[in-house]
């Protein structure tokens, strides 16, 4: 059972765009058991297309096209794939019908090129695109002698994700259901740990467990482990990294923050509301970061009241209440501003925890005394503040990112 | 003259990792004028390889192998592409020599299966590798009737870029010299348009210019038109997307933001420091999004001051001086507070510019007055106060993306 995933579009083929639905398909398909044999990335000429449709279709017996279903002239996977399959394609009057519902409902005038989103290759079912215009298509149908699944797919991850979970995943389980293979998958998340400290702590761990395949993947503050085991049952399968992932988390103690897929942000949310705390922030090198993720959780409102962006000393002062001759006498980068920030902004959102963190973001403003990377993280909970001193290596980007990680983290730990 | 890059590895077809090698293969065959027409990813299998090499040298006159050379038993490339171009692999006793030699000089013994990264596949360069074992091996032949050129390159990136520039660009750009073709491109960025009103605006336009190839990518907020010309000269490419780009500006107008590749937030950046104006911003739904997209930019503290996270209406008051009555009445999300935020924040921080956001992100909290998606944006400069109210589509992460977005595009046309 082999699966080919095609990405369409010429702008797949320049140096600054990359295909990254694939990953998540690939993650989705594994589940089901079924491998991903081949990818393709093709640019938007409708014989490159069809020559491409064929030739998986020839070789896989699953194809995702991914891109190419929206409205411009550019558009040609619909077209492309009819013709390698020798099928025409037909106008759905009820999909062509709600993209004109689509657009009046905003009082737009719909451009007439939309109305094609809703060729439908004959014998495909749409599927319904929650999220944009164009629907997608599921086909089911004999290549040869060989019998095949065909889904075409939007390219915008957002539109892509959810039509895949919702219209192609029980089907695609229904339709490969007697390979009568299980699949188990378990995913631990370790904050602020080097990846190859993390490999040198479980490699002796997990190699004891060969029927478990292990992948350990690392970058921006956090290292993931993937676990994987196959088996004749879903509870054998479940046992085998249910074993291996009880092993690894006595091992890695309190440095795993999730075993659900949770990001740290859910995390120390899901501890905040627990606890019944609030929080608020006071963020300079980060610019507004950490309140960005903390609020990226839906129902933050409920523990996250707020905080200051304070780049300029003057707003140190007067949002953080930071005493302007703290600011004198160590620098808006110490571990003092850092405390009284974390401090200050506790007592005038009136939260139960506090943030402060102040560094060097970079590139720019480092120094010998205080390197580009140099932050200080502090939380503050009305009796004691507690402080991080970090050298973060990377860019701008990068400690900006590491630093906001930090934080989360201690408020995680503060409050598990 | 087109390319196919091949990336070789079980690993690139699993959930967790990705070839970025392409990216930087296509910058510089882009760069000798050479197009990417296809980009394949396969596993270590052999059938599957040689049957991917027969493809690639089919369709492609330059095929690029990636991975797959070094000492293991996974490592197939060399006899895939060997037994695809029906040529017999050779040992070369100088490569097989140096590896000795290496291992020799770190005092270890070369173990067996080293030797097979010594087969050259017969009339074949190799290629030295200054940072791994694997040496790389170019190709220059028939494939039927037609010249080829076949480059293999090893996988990791600090083997394959350094490989790639010193042994092959210069011999690339001397196989191809007699194509003389030159290439030259040009990005137009357009804010807050649909894509597929963008695409009616100026499709009448670029299908007048056939010799510049358009292709319109849209998402979050922005649209992106790229344009690409080849021509026998340099200045020629140049004029002919110059030439197109002068005429979508005319047509877009104060919608295109950048034609140099900056992000939105760069180019607020850019007018707030061109413009002396300082920034300071309060965020309700955006929980610091738009903080920390103006901070992102490097020297961004030359003109954001800072702001204020308000998400409980408490922080509204305290930090933004929105007063409480206001909020009474209106509601949290309304008119009249996004224009009592920008307004008190702009006064609070000493700025020149205040931004204030309010909305509703979901997925809860949304009614049939105020439903999720509407968000409010002011924009104050201390004379008067613009608001843009928006009913933006999608969920919680794209609805607090379009909102940052439109208030970066307010602060844009301001200053522009």
């Amino acid at each position: 059972m082999t699966a080919e995933i095609i990405a369409i579009g010429t702008e797949l083929l320049t140096p600054f765009r990359q295909d990254t639905n694939s990953l998540y398909l690939t993650e989705k398909l594994n589940q089901l058991g079924i491998e991903v044999g081949y990818k393709t990335v093709v640019g938007d000429r409708l014989e490159d297309l069809i020559s491409v449709a064929r030739i998986a279709l020839e070789r896989a017996q699953l194809v995702i096209f991914m891109g190419g279903l929206g409205p411009t002239e550019d558009d040609l996977t619909r077209e492309a794939v009819a013709e390698a399959l020798n099928l025409p394609l037909r106008r759905d009057p009820d999909i062509v019908a709600a993209l004109y519902a689509r657009f009046a409902s905003r009082r737009m005038k719909m451009p007439e090129n939309n109305a094609k989103q809703g060729d439908i290759i004959t014998g495909a079912i749409p599927l319904e695109n929650a999220k944009g215009t164009a629907p997608g298509q599921w086909l089911e149908g004999s290549v040869g002698n060989l019998n095949k699944v065909i889904i075409l797919l939007p390219g915008p991850p957002h539109e892509l994700r959810p039509m895949f979970d919702v219209h192609c995943f029980e089907r695609l389980r229904a339709r490969f259901t007697d390979s009568r293979q299980y699949i188990a998958t378990r995913l631990l998340k370790v904050a602020m740990m080097a990846e190859s400290e993390c490999d040198a702590r479980v490699a002796p761990i997990y190699k004891k467990h060969p029927q478990v395949e292990t992948t350990i993947l690392g970058g921006g503050g956090e290292v993931q482990l993937h676990l994987r085991a196959t088996a004749a049952s879903q509870q054998k399968a479940e046992e085998l990294v249910e074993n291996l992932a009880e092993k690894l988390e006595e091992e890695l103690d309190d440095f795993v923050f999730s075993s659900g897929g949770e990001s740290l942000e859910q995390i120390a949310q899901y501890y905040l509301e627990m606890r019944g705390a609030t929080i608020a922030v006071a963020e300079s090198c980060t610019g507004g970061l950490l309140g960005e993720r903390l609020t990226s959780v839906s129902g933050s409102s409920r523990s996250f009241l707020g905080g200051a962006i304070v780049y300029s000393n003057h707003l140190k002062t007067a949002f953080a209440g930071v005493p302007s001759q703290v600011i004198a006498q160590h620098g808006a980068v110490s571990r003092e501003v850092a405390v009284a920030m974390a401090e200050g902004i506790r007592v005038k959102c009136k939260a139960t925890l506090g943030v402060g963190i102040t560094g060097v973001a970079g590139p720019t403003g480092g120094s010998e005394e205080k390197p580009v990377g140099l932050v200080y993280h502090a939380l503050a909970d009305g009796k004691k503040t507690e402080v991080v001193k970090r050298d973060f290596p990377g860019d701008r980007d990068r400690i900006r990112w590491y630093a906001s990680q930090q934080a989360l983290d201690m408020v995680r730990r503060k409050l598990m």
